[in-house]
């Protein structure tokens, strides 16, 4: 079963869970401006409005401008597919009359970016669209929907993470041994890239910061373009990268210690800072099984930086990782007003999640782990490999 | 000057043209969902809720998550850059309040896509923080100024399109040395495609239909992807393609013919078809200039192709072409309800359109020739080299 055919299947059953009626994916011209749920519906961009509408009671039809109809139709996953020419509203209006929804859920959320795929002028077309129709009042954010087909994940969708987690392990390892005093951030982040292109992968995100690489102290935080600065001996090293394997993504931080002269182990502020990071991340994971809220895994986490001494990390303590590196609605995170709900959902089996708490050793450098885990009905079990020893550079 | 600090100024002006005093750009995670204005705005994506703030005054302002402070910061296109951690609500509001502007223009348009950057849900959340500071009633759509400052390209603009436009031509000219009775549409494709990757450049669109290569009769129509058809003798070939250079696009379609056995020249219904193309291309170049509307050149070339006896075209004559192939509001296009009121936005001096019309000749295949223009003061004036003649296949 294709990706599109699994999801549209998954999507009828959560339509039930959720009380909707009728799930509507409305978008235009996605290659510029598109819903982010639209790959688990479509093969490609589509061009003009398009409408895809899956029932609660199984049924499902693509309406598309013409060209895109074959497209779609070779997909294999709607009872029908509409091709239309000149305006996409009769089509629209007649479906939607016939299927008599009392629920429509559209992709728009003010908590969850992975559900507010419709933009604020489709909006605008679809309601005057539903008005014409009497069914204006029947439309509700669809974010329980997509959240859950994003966020419960399937084995295909696991296999997929698991191997693009082996692929970014085995690129760190090999750069463990490039990382020299004297080489540059960017020299290292490019050893990288290579690698990456070598291996035929994508990587996770934004190539200008996969991977990111911070050296020493006073680095410019995370999601920073890697610099001219030298790794020098007595710093800390730390990165954030990640590659994509057949759309799935990884997200793994590792840090790393360059020798001083004479030195064969880290100094004992190094040594501290990694190991209370450490155990961060491993009080979190033991706390996380479905039920439990995203922010009471923070706070665990967060209160054993700050019981150690250390500045609380300014950032959530993890995300959901998918097809985007950050991807999905629920959130370890703290109660702060950018993230809205988001850690206050519950979590459920077959999330994954990293865990990347972080803190800063003064003159040394900002030490920080990341690894990924699965949320199965017993806990969180790892999907890397995590980190439980600073890798020390000669 | 950099794209950005250029587009920022030029933004400056057009406030005052359209009579917005201060622009506002809202997005989040724009990796996932974002805003196709803000490539002119920001040096990459950004994570947290985040606004590029632009006033008719000349003032700017970035408001952005603490991680992404530097990176804007380093484009020096703003006055200032906030960094916040928490919420984006007290700077934003406090910003907003001291400039006191009549009207705020936000990134949404039922009409046009390129200027529909807003998602409902962010639109929500900036219409609630605006509430609290009795400013929810001064939104209006920045359509208008997204689209000037998208289709009034700059000199810099227009010289990467041109660069996309002659590598788009070589690449054109070097695959019809491959074609040959008994390949597949796939097989050339491919060529081409490795051809973009040799040359170091990025296909235009999804590189799944670029190049779309479509040969002999029943074809699936444009944006349908290569199949294993072969190259059969006394068929029409064409090929829709383009590239990127500098992230400016090109899009160009091409038609040649197979010659039959004992063949030296196309026949006649072919020649009579692919002239009438010519004819509706030239027709329509020559009736564009600054002022007129896109639905009366798309009504010229139109009516060639049925004063001839072809079935009207069921697409726009053409469309704007920059960042994206599909770009800008105004479009040469017929008065389609999917259109919505695109076709009767006046062509501007700096617009650079495709002209595309298509027909079919029975029992042979399509026949389409895509060419672009720039629209000047004079008329406009050809970026690509138009196709004159069939290229015909030995």
């Amino acid at each position: 079963m294709s990706l599109i055919q699994e999801k549209v299947k998954q999507a009828v059953g959560l339509l039930a869970e959720f009380d909707i009626d009728l799930w509507l994916t409305f978008t235009r011209e996605s290659a510029i401006n598109g819903d982010p749920t639209l790959v688990f519906l479509a093969p490609g961009p589509v061009t003009w409005h398009s409408a895809f509408l899956v029932g609660r009671d199984g049924r499902t039809r693509a309406i598309v401008g013409l060209y895109d109809q074959k497209t779609i139709e070779d997909a294999a996953a709607y009872d029908g597919v509409t091709g239309y020419v000149k305006s996409f509203k009769e089509p629209l209006q007649e479906y939607v009359k016939a299927v008599a929804p009392a629920k429509i859920g559209i992709n728009f959320s003010e908590g969850s970016e992975i559900c507010d795929g419709l933009t604020h002028g489709l909006y605008l077309t679809l309601l005057a669209t539903l008005t014409e129709i009497g069914m204006e009042g029947r439309l509700v954010s669809a974010e329980k929907v997509v959240s859950a087909l994003r966020e419960r994940k399937t084995a295909a969708e696991i296999a997929d993470i698991k191997a693009a987690v082996k692929r970014t392990e085995a690129i760190f390892r090999k750069v463990a041994k490039f990382i020299v005093p004297g080489r540059t951030e960017a020299e290292i982040a490019a050893f990288m890239s290579a690698e990456v292109k070598r291996r035929k992968l994508a990587p996770a995100w934004d190539p200008a910061t996969c991977p990111a690489v911070f050296s020493g102290p006073e680095t410019a935080g995370a999601h920073y373009a890697p610099t001219a600065r030298r790794i020098e001996r007595g710093h800390v090293l730390n990165m954030d990268f990640g590659v994509k394997v057949n759309g799935y993504c990884s997200d793994l931080q590792r840090t790393f210690y360059v020798l001083g002269e004479g030195e064969t182990d880290a100094p004992d502020e190094v040594k501290r800072g990694f190991a209370t990071i450490v155990e961060a991340v491993e009080a979190a994971r033991r706390a996380m099984k479905p039920g439990v809220q995203g922010v009471a895994v923070d706070a665990i986490a967060r209160k054993i930086i700050t019981d150690a001494g250390y500045a609380e990390f300014p950032h959530a303590l993890g995300h959901q990782v998918g097809r985007f590196p950050h991807d999905g609605t629920a959130l370890l995170g703290p109660a702060w007003e950018k993230y809205t709900q988001k850690p206050y959902q519950a979590l459920e089996e077959g999330m994954v999640f990293t865990i990347e708490p972080r803190l800063t050793v003064p003159g040394r450098g900002v030490v920080t782990i990341e690894d990924m885990v699965l949320v199965t009905k017993r806990g969180a079990a790892w999907l890397s490999k995590p980190q439980k020893d600073l890798i020390l550079i000669q």
